[in-house]
């Protein structure tokens, strides 16, 4: 999408250096910083330290971590290396595993001196295709916010709540979440978006600075507004993203997910979870006994990172010295809490049945 | 409680110097700073400003508000304009109200030149009372929280969980949520604490630091992770304070309290509110209807107050420049979310019957 008039995917190759360029994230939404991914261990720390963040995203630049390694080394040994050293730096992410599996076993077969080659390409493709998975999750999505605004007063709002980041940045391009939010934007639909700021990494600041980048009308509120908001009828619809998706529908994202759920059951707010189809597990039922929670570095929750009044930088520690944190990163909503999965292949049911109807195949493979 | 092996209260009398002197706490957790409470502005400014915060406090800082209006001004005039100039710094604060007109009520019916004297007793009689009120409230949390203890393992600590500071700097000592906490600790009953983050002022770090010092077992988490430890089986019992209670048993705490709320029905785990009776308003049933939320400064949520690398006290903006924040400081958890009230009395369940049986002249003076 758009950042002041120029359009950027969140990560693009560089054909004069022959390098991947990402966006470094975690200087945003202060500053916007370029970065080269050059080496594996750039790759593994732009993973591990979430310069990329957003599940699609991990799953493309891992590709291209691939590349660089097939580029060094395209032997059998060097191609499990890099899947073993990529697959460990976000356990929860399951797109990472995907990306990873479709490059090996595309890889494999081949002559080695054919990989190095083919593998650059197999990051380009997988690009492409997370940037047209969202465009249509975005007009799946569109669908449904029509339907709510055709209730409403003409020219009312329909106001969406989301929670974490499930951004352009969180993809190449569009973004899962809110791919429905910049549709009905584009389309002259009028919206407005609760941005919950979601604590310990306030994803909700990168979700302000696209919204406000392309002139979506939004509110920065903490992850403790929404039930309030909700019981007082000031939300319409929740959208949010995914990391994981269990093939019963049970949905494993961003920390407090869970909690949001609850209030829109308890207030009859429709919840949708919006994903490309690779960020379903196929081989997970109950998401809550069976995924492991990544469980982050406790300084997270202690201390926030942000602008300080010189424009510089800066961190402050909010508790008391030495006070033990605790932050385990995701949480699972259970199916029965959510509303419909938006797909790029249409909106379903969160059941077993619903995600066996738009993708067959998986399901076939999975038995 | 405690603070290095010395004991304080959140405020008293200094006797020297004939004025109020309060713990200033939007420096805690990172610095003890003592003010001296000497204008009817300095009260306006340590209630609004939430140097003295939580309701117990806010209504005996109040109490020695109106005892400085006598003081200067013992006329009926000066004591109604006492009264509203008080009462407008915090809207939600019932406590506050509640401290108003028992002060007027004694005071009105008196001679003017015996004013100054009778508020200042008053003063010290409500501050007194408050400590006396959350003693009691800890020894019947404490019976709770041995029930717990005895259905597990011999000396495995009962985890509570904990929203918001409702800790002994929010009262004159003790706390109300964390009275229960204290006395177990002290009774040799192995506890450990979830501290919620509470955002945006990060309470948390507060109950933290008071936790720490008593020597109390304690995790800082986000607001989001409480849902997830639930179904996980981390918390055995939740306990919470209350800024208003209404007559049936709703409950207005701090924002995010209600998701709390919801995830311990949907877990089977205990949800229980801390509060002493006067934080119970007679006058109102349906909270979430007729309950006015204090809406804050935006600024609460996109700017964080903390620590800096140097050791000073600094503030990071975490979202971009002019991203406009929305910032309801309280919700109401309709009564069929809680499982009991830990009152001074005992321990009773969110129902009119509930309250009015422990509490049967003030629903005789409310009908």
């Amino acid at each position: 999408m758009k950042i002041d008039g120029k359009h950027f995917r969140s990560l693009w190759w560089n054909y004069d250096d022959a390098v991947l360029e990402i966006i470094d994230q975690r200087w945003l939404p202060h500053d916007l910083r370029i970065q080269q991914v050059k080496t594996m261990q750039d790759f593994a720390d732009a993973i591990y330290e979430m310069r990329v963040r957003g599940a699609p995203l991990i799953g493309a630049t891992a590709a291209y971590g691939v590349a660089l390694a097939m580029a060094n080394d395209p032997s059998d040994g060097n191609l499990d290396d890099a899947w073993t050293f990529l697959e460990k730096t976000r356990p929860t992410a399951i797109n990472l595993r995907w990306a990873l599996d479709r490059c090996r076993n595309i890889l494999k077969p081949m002559d080695e001196h054919d990989r190095a080659a083919a593998a650059l390409q197999l990051a380009h493709d997988i690009s492409d295709e997370d940037v047209e998975i969202n465009r249509k999750i975005g007009e799946n999505g569109l669908a449904l916010i029509r339907d709510i605004a055709a209730r409403k007063p003409e020219g009312e709002p329909v106001r969406l709540l989301t929670h974490c980041n499930a951004g352009w940045i969180a993809t190449v391009d569009w973004g899962t979440a809110t791919s429905p939010m910049y549709h009905a934007h584009d389309a002259g639909l009028p919206i407005h978006v609760w941005v919950d700021e979601t604590r310990p990494r306030n994803q909700g600041a990168l979700t302000s600075w696209e919204l406000g980048s392309h002139g979506i009308p939004h509110t920065y509120i903490t992850d403790n507004a929404g039930g309030h908001l909700m019981q007082h009828g000031q939300v319409d619809m929740v959208i949010t993203g995914t990391d994981r998706t269990t093939r019963r529908g049970d949905v494993c994202n961003k920390i407090g997910t869970y909690l949001k759920a609850l209030a829109a059951r308890d207030n009859g707010v429709p919840f949708y979870v919006a994903l490309p189809s690779p960020t379903i597990d196929w081989t997970v039922d109950d998401g809550v006994a069976e995924i492991p929670i990544e469980e982050r570095d406790a300084r997270e929750t202690t201390h926030i990172m942000g602008k300080l009044e010189d424009g510089s930088i800066g961190t402050v520690q909010v508790t008391p010295d030495g006070t033990p944190g605790g932050n385990p990163a995701f949480d699972v909503t259970p199916n029965h809490l959510v509303t419909g999965l938006i797909t790029e292949r249409g909106v379903c049911a969160a059941t077993p049945e619903g995600l066996g109807g738009l993708f067959p195949e998986f399901v076939q493979a999975a038995e």
